[in-house]
């Protein structure tokens, strides 16, 4: 049973990385209490979570049952399912715990515009809150609107991402919604001052519909790093975000399921909440 | 005779490098008029400013006679003076200003808040506006603004400040500025995590009262910089700016003239108009 | 018995965190086989290496008895212990290698001038090479190097160092390592051009005796970093090493284990080998 | 007649940026007097140099002939050219100073293969020091022998570099040329760990024969910045030059100067001398 004051939460993923990284958050977190995790390991199945994820045990063992660990939640009052699993199953758990009252907060990208629309209707019927995040990083969101203040006064703007040599995508998907953002402050940027000619095909970067150029950076020793780069006479202004490790998606898993709580319909991006 | 559609400005102090650099900037906006130009040199009295400055002539002498530039101005309609000169004379040229009706936008620190206080009444007596402006670079203030943001977030921060070593005070004006504007959000920052000891005194930097760490670097070849670092577990947020030429204010100085127009009091801090 | 070409290798020291990571990295070397895996805890004794550094059976059991390993090691031909145990113990551990005709590759900054100076005679006496390495990070070395050479060039440099918030000693030693090398360049720097002030105590760093300026940043985030900042008027020369994570040093591990046989006597930093 | 221990100096190009900037230079440096200026517009012949180049009267009029000037310089003894004109006349001007053994120190790119041949073989069979120098910049020259060290001991690397966007070309000279240099230390760079793909094409830059990458970032405000990075598992090796301004190519050229007197042939590259 859950300390009054402690909102009870449900991990489902749990025993994926970032699952085991938001276990140890939640235990560590004085007004949460993790009440349930959940993963597709028949071998794990009755382990208790906090020793697999490495902060000692909190007696709560996974389970592969999604809908017995809602119903348990549901009644522990105002309860909050993290969801992490891969794109492919998230709509369906969505609904799910949307319909036993459980506030999903997920972490993808994955989920199609339809899809979230009929997300967002079924919470809104339901009166339940429900968060789709992209990105728990708190510091790109902050970056990326501080971006979009900055292109108000600045016309020259690229981006340069630059991450470890596994990523084999370039651009980043945050540097190119980035780009996309922008362009909700002016439709281009960057206007020539000359004939730009390059010698050595690439070397100006990839250029967005809004004429970003976005600089794909691969090197090993790199782990997950943007910059922004404003230019105007005389000054250059730069955002710069560095992740070096993925608990410092934290902070904003943790925001999350404390302003899920109020809230009747689903809000998209963490931007949102800040 | 200005252009129906143009702002007619006076620069105060015009033959300075700031002045000379507004000057210029004035001559290239479609939307102002350089009429007049003041300053204190007796043996430039008559020459045309814009021979003076650079930009080729613009049939504007410059003169020593405040009084009657900015009656003339005035008659012009909807004058603005821009005010670059030394902080000693600034208050009795910012209210003959404003008792003429020509707007004053000043660039100045050197006022005093006694000064900046009767300055804002008689202002609003007149129902003129008229704008006081530490700063006039934007970039600047866009990275003030977006560490304000961040600070809300991250509870580590520490101040890099980078100038030329022909600089000889320590820390920066905008440094210092930084640290107490981020008490707004926060009382204090950076909580010891182990009992920190120097052993080469001065290392950690100067530390503001609000706990922050200053450090201030001074090289040949820099020119004027700032990055405000945050830190989190797994993630560093910085924000920086590189000022290389005194260019990189027009913008700010622009924007004032333009935004002063419908103004009938006084504001200080270009951030009150971003 | 090792493969004809394989060098055969001791770690001292195996079960620490360095340790661990030096067993997974001589494992993945093709010239190099673990032959002895030497720890103080008896609880782990006769257990695969490999199994507790991560890197699957190896078939080396721990054990704590440095003697028999040496022994074993020397019957090998051409073997090589590495320590990485505390300091307290390496003098003796190494006179102990040396005398089985082992040679060390030390990766400590503990020993004192009058213990290298007595290990060098052991060395040369027995014609056995060993190597006492402060700093196993190729990157630094190359940094302080590069560093040097500009020192001759550059009359005006400072240092930045970055590490996360639980390292209390501040400048680290690695900055005052470079500063004092670079003393052999030239006896001062950063002569100055102005009377410089400090309305902040401590806001222009730390100054070493060869008068070079060290600023030491904490914030949690960051995990190792050093800039070496030259100037000279119009331009800016800087240096940076980032260490992530201590996988880094592996390279310059594997380095020693490989130049060292033909030495026969003691070098001291990994410097001499670059 | 200069000082006996002056080094006589003929600036050829005085009137350019560059050769006032040179001509200042020349006359702060106690061990230098400059002896001749020559430039090809006829309305300034005659004027002093120092003057034009804003550094007070140096008694030295503008000249248009050459020849003239390098018999003149000739009898000071151990004379010295420095020649920043146009490559169309550099070739000609550069036989003719050293037929008249006034040594040539040359800043230009622009010779073919060709040209540069026989200069030598001119300068070795007049026993003349030459000096064809592209990049006067000698932290440039540094941040490049840094890189060909590292480049042993790193097989991953990239590079940003980094202009005001009023140049057109891309990438620059200085990128291209460093790229080239490393491929002397080794055949080809970055190994690819995954199948990389390009969503926006030109994301991963430009890519050298040498399997390196190359960013060109333009922006106004920016000057000119050249990044190299290294990478490594754990960690990142930058060496970053920012040039701010021409007078950083100013201790290259006088160490030119002095440096060239002793020499009896021809040499290429300012690293030649570092």
């Amino acid at each position: 049973m859950s300390n009054q004051s402690q909102i009870p939460v449900v991990v489902n993923g749990a025993m994926g990385r970032m699952g085991c990284e938001i276990v140890k958050a939640i235990a560590a977190a004085d007004d949460m209490k993790l009440v349930g995790a959940i993963d597709r390991k028949p071998e794990a199945v009755g382990q208790d979570i906090g020793e697999i994820a490495g902060c000692g045990p909190l007696e709560v063992p996974v389970t592969m049952d999604l809908e017995a660990t809602l119903v348990m939640a549901q009644s522990e009052g105002n309860a909050v399912m993290v969801d992490v699993t891969h794109p492919a199953k998230i709509y369906e758990q969505v609904r799910a715990a949307i319909a036993y009252g459980v506030r999903p907060v997920v972490g993808t990208t994955g989920l199609t515009p339809e899809q979230i629309i009929q997300l967002a209707e079924f919470a809104e019927k339901a009166s339940v809150g429900c968060l789709i995040i992209p990105n728990f990083a708190i510091g790109v969101i902050l970056m990326q609107q501080a971006a979009l203040k900055a292109a108000e006064y600045f016309d020259h703007v690229e981006i340069i991402e630059l991450h470890h040599n596994r990523k084999a995508d370039a651009p980043s998907g945050t540097a190119v919604k980035t780009a996309q953002m922008l362009q909700e402050v002016k439709p281009s940027f960057n206007p020539p001052q000359v004939k730009e000619t390059e010698t050595l095909p690439g070397a100006r970067g990839g250029t967005t519909p809004e004429g970003i150029n976005i600089h794909s950076v691969r090197l090993p020793g790199l782990v997950a790093h943007q910059e922004i780069m404003f230019g105007a006479p005389g000054q250059v202004y730069t955002l710069r975000h560095d992740a070096m490790d993925r608990v410092c998606f934290m902070p904003g898993v943790l925001l999350c399921v404390r302003k899920i709580l109020p809230l009747k319909s689903l809000l998209y991006g963490l931007d949102k909440l800040l």
